[in-house]
């Protein structure tokens, strides 16, 4: 039982200065949490009860699939990661560390190249496979921008698993296990998901999805079909092939075209002083070249320019997820200054490409398909072209998915609608195939006595993450709302008696006996604090099940109220234990 | 069920050519665990059982104290440890590292400071308190010497727990229910243990006590009294104070001794040149002069002579504990060349101590007691002195605890003779004080409204050690023997059939029979891996209850071996089920 009088845990009446979201704030506010360092949280009492039944959860689904646990150290020699290149490759994201010895080592943020090695050290032959490991450890990563508590941290916790298959059938199979376990533990967790595909991120390979939490306060963006299931990560959404344009255009014409600093006035300039016979001129008929750096882990850099319709963004996160390990930004202003092939405002594609005067990469966006016609710059001020086609004028070096995403853009799957929404990433499956196999020599004998590279694939649920994501599911404005799955107890007993008062015994008893029963319950037996306080207390811990014993008691009644529901039912004494079973049981 | 088909694991005939100690060697073998790191290991799936189940009683018994559970970061800000000194004190033992933006970080060795804030967060009053909290979390340690496998680990696991209390009896109380509780879970585990006093190393404080595993790989040295309850780390022996010798000497004189180099050598010079009337002149009538440095963890050094009976060896791990968290070795020769007045294998106390020409600090072992004559070096080549009298003819600065304790020393307790053990630390208690609180602030209010200090208790288990020193304690030449507490399953059933045959059959259902009752199974169902190999696999891994399914199941028998007591037993199929369950459960 756990008393309240006695319970390590204080509730806070006002937000933490530094909370952005409701999850970081209600876990503070109600004694789950408490910041300890910079992106990194100190679990009190209540707070890793909940943690711990979510990790169970976790490791109950991952055994059922076979999944076997097991835990390596999180601090670890740089050799190993240098094998893979992500020892560079991480960037800043990655804790390193020198020892008393003047050794390398980082803080694992993945464990990839532990668990392919591990598998190499002990396995050797097809009939070991497949097999799937897996760990529930303390994860770290150097955030840039530690934010939202849990949400994003630099010490975390997760659930990170790998399988290992002799061929890509197995690996098929094994990330089928994972994704259906997946889907078995958000549901019991009662977190509600998206499966969305996904980009691969530093970690290079195949077939790749998300498990978002479907929140408004996520970081990830992501787009569904209005008509069909697809689902995907900004980041992935593929706008697939499309067809060409093939109507004839007018030949290339190049207009002066003064006092036309945006896209907006260019288009004006042009219904004005060069008007279509057709239609009026749209943004959607310019092209935009936006001039970027790309800053690869070991700090060179290049040049690249995206050419997208003019009424579009580019969406740098989405480019940035094509050309990892590399960062994207814009161009700055010294950097173009050592350019001067390309004029600012009035940049062309006729001067773009590696084949090109300036040999600047040049990537077009889909959308821009061949057979195309575009109003775009003339590679000098004050000037654009007119009919300007793609393929017939100009080629680029290759196509890249670089428009922001947009509500009502066609479904790759279906032609439909897309809608745009928010989430929080919780879960990850991912087809790694044999990058890592290959880097780290892990190869079996197969049946014909040939070795054989192993297939593999990696999984991860973001432990602590998960609590945070069913904070922010399970809340209101006055505290959280926890599913039964995970809620620290299962009951919350506010006696609103003095010490020794027939209230307070009647409380204790109570307690006493929905222990018996196999309950788990939180007392609030302390002493001089007023009814109103405990109520609030109570609202705010959030535990579905709240019982109170006070007044009504003279009619022979204690209080049952439902922390989801907001109901409030007055229950005889006499029949509370049973009732209150029957609710945590039901 | 673990099929041994599809277990996670692979036994190795040979010893790794690191291991120095039998557990690491077994634990290897086994399959238990995985060296991953300098001093960093992989769990696999039997031995993360292992350590679980260690973990689990480990926590019970926290809990049944009403000590609560928290769970702190690894990763902690620098300036939380530069306010109680440790930053820099722990020297090189600390991980460092520095983050994206330059701010330093370490990996906790040990909580205090964090445990110390957050009650200061979430605490003001002495209603609130006693209160203990503790945590089971990875350790990291940059030890200088790795070793042992898990015995000495840079990144371990942990129970640490905290006491905070008003007072001085409140801490007595804290201190005696967590000694209490650790006497439960050693038992609970098997393990043997001793509680030994103990120095507080770099924690500062005062009352303190280690549990040490009695097993002669251990680092620790301890003495225990043949006749009283006396037990102590060697450390921590207090010799006491010794009564001075009243007894009246003759005068100081000096003496030339030639090729004298050893103390040897100049007894027999002293008993034939300048023979004594009352008996012979022995090692123990000379005072020995020891020059040391004293590094201090900012870098500094300073000099430190310290004098001790001829007959007897400094112990240098002694008086560091004294002079903690300096670190102490034998003065080199370019230090000794910078200081002309100590005349190597010479040096006398006449120019030693804070007062004297050379300045340098002088300490005597107890055991030099006031009083007493002595022969020693009269800081001359060739030349001693005799009758050289503690008080009337030198003075030193003070005492510390210098020679290494022998066997047969008298017992400080009750004088009988003490005798020297080695053991394994698996616990410590101890009594911090107010040292951590007055740093870092932590104080309440008492009942008359005023500012107290609070006062604190810090107490350790290590759980992966406790993994170790088990298999220290339990094991043969031929494998290791859990005991059923931590046993990482509770029966192995060794099958000696091939895929379909009777023996598989019977070997099969037995295991569903057993797991049906509860029990925890581990089923050797390898095809084509020959009897002989899987008996010696079982009896690696050390599950204390084998059932072999084999030829005697034509006679309607299994054999149940029991691998502590060596046994082998027949029992009759029929009855096999309620045979093994009832000896795991009695």
């Amino acid at each position: 039982m756990l008393r309240l009088s006695h319970l390590f845990v204080r509730t806070l009446r006002d937000d933490p200065s530094d909370a952005e979201v409701p999850s970081h704030r209600l876990l503070v506010r109600a004694g789950y949490i408490r910041r300890a360092a910079p992106g990194g949280y100190t679990w009190l009492p209540l707070g890793w009860r909940v943690l711990r039944k979510v990790e169970n959860i976790v490791r109950e689904e991952m055994d059922a699939i076979g999944a076997q646990e097991v835990h390596f150290p999180a601090l670890l020699p740089r050799d190993v990661y240098e094998a893979t290149g992500r020892w560079t490759e991480y960037g800043d994201n990655l804790f390193r560390l020198v020892d008393r010895k003047g050794a390398d080592y980082l803080l694992g943020p993945t464990h990839e190249e532990m668990f392919t090695l591990l598998v190499k050290d002990l396995y050797s032959s097809y009939k070991d496979l497949p097999v799937s490991l897996y760990q529930i450890q303390t994860k770290y990563r150097d955030e840039a921008r530690p934010r939202a508590g849990l949400l994003r941290g630099r010490e975390f916790l997760m659930k990170d698993s790998y399988s290992f298959d002799i061929d890509d059938a197995g690996l098929a199979k094994s990330y089928t296990d994972h994704r259906d376990a997946y889907e078995r533990i958000f549901t019991r967790l009662g977190l509600p998901y998206v499966i969305v595909k996904a980009m691969s991120g530093a970690m290079g390979g195949s077939m790749s999805e998300e498990f978002l939490a479907p929140i408004e306060v996520g970081e990830d963006t992501f787009v569904r079909c209005t008509s069909c299931d697809y689902a995907a990560n900004t980041e992935a959404v593929a706008t697939g092939a499309l067809a060409p344009d093939t109507s004839e255009h007018p030949a290339t014409s190049t207009l002066s075209t003064p006092n036309c600093p945006t896209i907006a006035s260019l288009v004006e300039y042009l219904n004005t002083n060069a008007p279509r016979s057709d239609r009026t001129w749209n943004a959607s008929d310019t092209l935009k070249n936006v001039v970027l750096t790309l800053r690869n882990p070991d700090g060179t850099t290049s040049a690249l320019v995206v050419g997208v319709p003019g009424d579009r963004e580019v969406d740098i996160k989405r480019i940035e997820a094509q050309v990892s390990p590399a960062e994207v930004e814009p161009m700055d202003d010294a950097t173009f200054a050592k350019n001067p092939g390309l004029v600012r405002g009035y940049i062309g594609p006729q001067v773009l490409g590696a084949d090109s005067a300036t040999g600047i990469r040049y990537m077009l966006d889909p959308s821009v398909v061949p057979g195309s016609a575009w109003v775009t710059g003339a590679n000098q001020k004050d000037t654009h072209v007119l009919y300007l086609v793609n393929g017939r004028d100009f080629t680029a070096d290759g196509t890249i998915e670089a428009v922001e995403v947009a509500a009502g853009d066609p479904c790759p799957n279906c032609g439909k609608a897309l809608e745009i929404a928010r989430g929080i990433e919780i879960g990850h499956v991912f087809q790694l195939g044999r990058k890592y196999a290959d880097k780290l020599g892990l190869s079996v004998l197969d049946q014909n006595g040939k070795q054989v590279v192993v297939t593999m694939g990696s999984y991860g649920v973001g432990v602590s993450r998960a609590v945070a994501s069913i904070a922010e599911a399970f809340h209101d404005d006055i505290g959280l709302k926890w599913p039964r799955a995970i809620s620290p107890v299962d009951v919350h007993i506010v006696v609103t008696g003095k010490n020794g008062d027939d209230i307070t015994v009647a409380g204790e008893q109570l307690a006493k006996h929905l222990e018996a029963q196999g309950l788990d319950v939180i007392l609030d037996d302390r002493n001089g604090v007023s009814p109103g306080v405990k109520f609030k207390d109570a609202e705010l811990m959030g535990i579905p099940t709240i019982v109170v014993v006070g007044k009504s008691l003279a009619d022979g009644n204690v209080e049952v109220r439902d922390r989801h529901a907001g109901t409030n039912e007055a229950i005889p004494v006499a029949s509370a234990v049973q009732h209150v079973v029957s609710l945590v049981r039901s």
